[in-house]
């Protein structure tokens, strides 16, 4: 089977082929960097993460492209309210570059904590203020835009199909919620490809209609056809942002270039709280770093990075993920049984004698990777891709054991680094060490404590055992021998 | 006394006096992102780094904004050649903006290793094209530019004083070697603002006069003055960049504004190999990746990061610092020494009974960050102010024992970390555990060893001595007891 993707664009399953063979260009909506990313763009950047990944364990060479917003997004999102960038640095009596700055190295930050691999290329919007130009400059060339009182908005009407990506009319819109009667425009549904910007207002430029500032939709269809050309192969993006944000883009794009924007359109669904899309706009949001540090009225214990990810894969890109303490909980679990086998399945690799791997094993293997792969194909179902790395899970505590040699053990961490690793991106092909010296502290300790129990002086067995533990070490004796783990 | 800054621009020290009360605007030019950071760029960064921090010390609202210069640095470092940035990204086969964004990624990894402070604001070239472009278009305006052939030139003789900075006169650049005789040129010494581009050139804009891209000096002068105002407080950069760069700057800027652009030049000095400047287009260079890791021919060992950073502090920012081996191992073993005296005191000050400290100890700090801040208001003398601190480590051992109280500790600690750490940022607030529990765990291996000592079991005692030297803790039994220290 090949990859399928639900495309938004047909409604349906499709077949993913790229344009270029062996080559895809994806694009997908950065964050607005007026504050920390919360769990919802982690959803979001996760889902497109694994995207990433899995074209690129197919063989694809992929370019990925993912924007960081730092203008122009105003608090309506749309043509209303003020830029929420002006609008935070204001609070935080700082230049809007230095808090865009900020919160960007944040971002980067916490993607990097949840193991996303960095696009290819972070282009920013002030960083494309001569590219819009030129864009609005053509588009009223080309009789899709005009300019009314130092603004310039495009003409939905001259626009076959605006809004055919979300399903909507432009009659319809009339009816719309997020729709303001702009005297100014044509049609209550014209959006702004650039605002006039009033006199003592920071971010803006000098342009043809006077000085002002990039409309929010303009960055995402210039910069991914500058740096992708054109048609895109993947435009991936939030669901709430399919109208207008991502309709908009499709009529810019199309109305430059007269050739079509993006082939496969791939939405994910929201994070929600109590019901509730989870957005720093509804306030109901909480910080990855929130979590993280766990700290927050909602949280029970901090969350590993990597346990948040567990989370977002544990259901689909497609589905909605209803925030809970007990979620995350469980997500922490899963994620702590997949890392500590994989530790175990090293730590014993590190010094069982050597062997040829079962080929019973290696034939579980290949029906395990078979079914990891069917299940990704299938429109990235990830939470069915766990579900074969608890398989694997299970897999390796079977050939786990006191005298185990490698082979087996080899063969199955190395599934467990490119499938749960490579692909899902929850296994690390290195953990940060403890420490230095933890492993073999931890060894001294244990033998002066068979030591002492050997000479039968269980009193300081159990202190040696006690503080242990003080230290986070908890030691389990089985039948094969005592072993350890981290609490 | 007050700091005093040597200032290039009249050759002499000055005392430094911003020019809001309280408040610098520091702009320092920034690295060309087509490879990884050497151990020129740690020198320069380092050294603002210090200044910045310095400043903080004393008081200021600093704004901090360092370029990222990712288009129109070309290979001569003047108008001929091929974009440095271009060419990278031709030989790395990847767009060259996914190239930049890499090694600007890298350039942060490298300086956050350093402990250098994050810019504030860091403004990239292609980011600001708009800006570039009216600047061009007022500098045309002003007649102090012209349009040749699809470029813009800068006319130099129509700038007063063009040069002064730097000392030379137009005449005598006439004769000077960095110059090339553009036919389409005015005068041999005029530059280039906007260059035409040819039509495969990848990294180009549309503007009034044809496709092309801005010249290299121009987004100094016009990102500094668009996030700090005009004049600048200060303006630093490397000596090498004094002419032509930073004379160009100074041309656009004031010929833009007609006021002054700068008030203080700071201008750290080079790091030379074998007596030549050490530079990515000499291909002499060493990257801090490579120093970090210890894998160069001229390396005999990986060396941290911080003390690379105290090897360049080692010396004045406007000397020279000549690259060797010897130099990095000699400010390893100095920054080992400060490291090793920091973590002692702390390590006492947890479990140390309390006191107030001693009024002679609180004295003899009161006179070391005399001499401290007396040595960094002298133009920044951070080889004396390292000084004071080797004392401050000669205070340190005198006051550690077994049985000392943690008054006095507590008040060297917090010397170590304000000017240490804070101004020279060689000291951390807090080091990164070597792992949750090596502390606890050597401390139950010394225990079993001090049982097997005191049972006269000097096999087992030596065997866990051993033992923790293979996990690289040495073990340092003195007339106080057994302290131990990492390897």
């Amino acid at each position: 089977m090949a990859l399928q993707l639900y495309n938004s664009l047909t409604r349906k399953k499709e077949e993913f082929k790229p344009l270029k063979k062996g080559r895809v260009g994806i694009y997908v909506c950065g964050p607005t960097v007026y504050g920390h990313a919360h769990l919802g763009h982690a959803k979001s950047y996760v889902s497109f993460d694994c995207l990433v990944r899995y074209l690129r364990y197919l063989g694809y060479s992929v370019t990925y492209v993912q924007n960081i917003t730092d203008v122009g997004h105003l608090t309506d999102d749309a043509d209303e309210g003020q830029d929420k960038i002006v609008l935070e640095a204001k609070k935080e009596k700082k230049h809007p570059m230095a808090v865009a700055e900020y919160y960007a190295r944040s971002f980067f930050e916490d993607m990097d904590a949840l193991n996303c691999v960095r696009p290819d290329i972070s282009p920013r919007a002030t960083g494309h203020i001569a590219e819009q130009l030129e864009a609005i400059k053509t588009l009223i060339e080309k009789g899709y835009a005009y300019e009314a009182g130092g603004s310039v908005y495009f003409d939905v009407r001259k626009f076959t199909d605006y809004g055919r990506l979300s399903g909507r009319n432009v009659e319809e819109m009339l009816a719309g919620a997020r729709i303001e009667v702009a005297p100014e425009k044509r049609h209550p549904a014209d959006f702004a490809l650039w605002k006039k910007a009033e006199p003592n207002h920071i971010m803006k430029w000098a342009s043809p209609w006077g000085p002002g500032f990039p409309g929010w939709h303009l960055e995402c269809s210039v910069m991914s056809t500058k740096y992708l050309g054109g048609p895109l192969d993947i435009h991936g993006g939030g669901i709430e942002n399919q109208f207008p944000h991502h309709d908009c883009e499709i009529a810019q794009a199309e109305a430059v270039s007269g050739k079509p924007f993006a082939r496969y359109w791939l939405h994910n669904n929201m994070v929600t709280v109590d019901g509730r899309k989870m957005g720093k706009s509804l306030n109901n949001f909480i910080t990855l770093k929130d979590v993280f540090s766990g700290s927050h009225e909602r949280l029970s214990q901090a969350y590993s990075p990597l346990a948040v990810r567990q989370l977002v894969l544990n259901s689909h890109y497609r589905n909605c993920l209803d925030f809970s303490d007990a979620a995350l909980f469980a997500a922490q679990s899963g994620y702590n049984k997949i890392t500590d086998t994989v530790k175990a399945l090293r730590r014993r690799i590190g010094i069982a004698p050597h062997s040829a791997p079962d080929p019973q094993v290696v034939k579980r293997l290949e029906e395990l990777t078979g079914r990891f792969e069917a299940a990704m194909d299938d429109d990235l179902n990830t939470s069915v891709a766990l579900s074969v790395i608890f398989d694997m899970v299970r897999l390796a505590a079977e050939q786990l054991g006191e005298n185990a040699p490698d082979g087996s053990l080899v063969s199955i961490d190395e599934r467990f680094t490119v499938l749960a690793g490579d692909c899902l991106g929850i296994v690390l092909r290195e953990y940060p060490a403890a420490g230095p010296a933890v492993d073999g502290l931890v060894e001294i300790a244990v033998e002066q404590r068979n030591n002492a129990r050997r000479s039968r002086d269980f009193e300081t067995a159990d202190a040696i055992r006690q503080k242990l533990a003080d230290c986070g070490i908890v030691l389990e004796d089985g039948p094969d021998g005592t072993t350890w783990r981290t609490k």
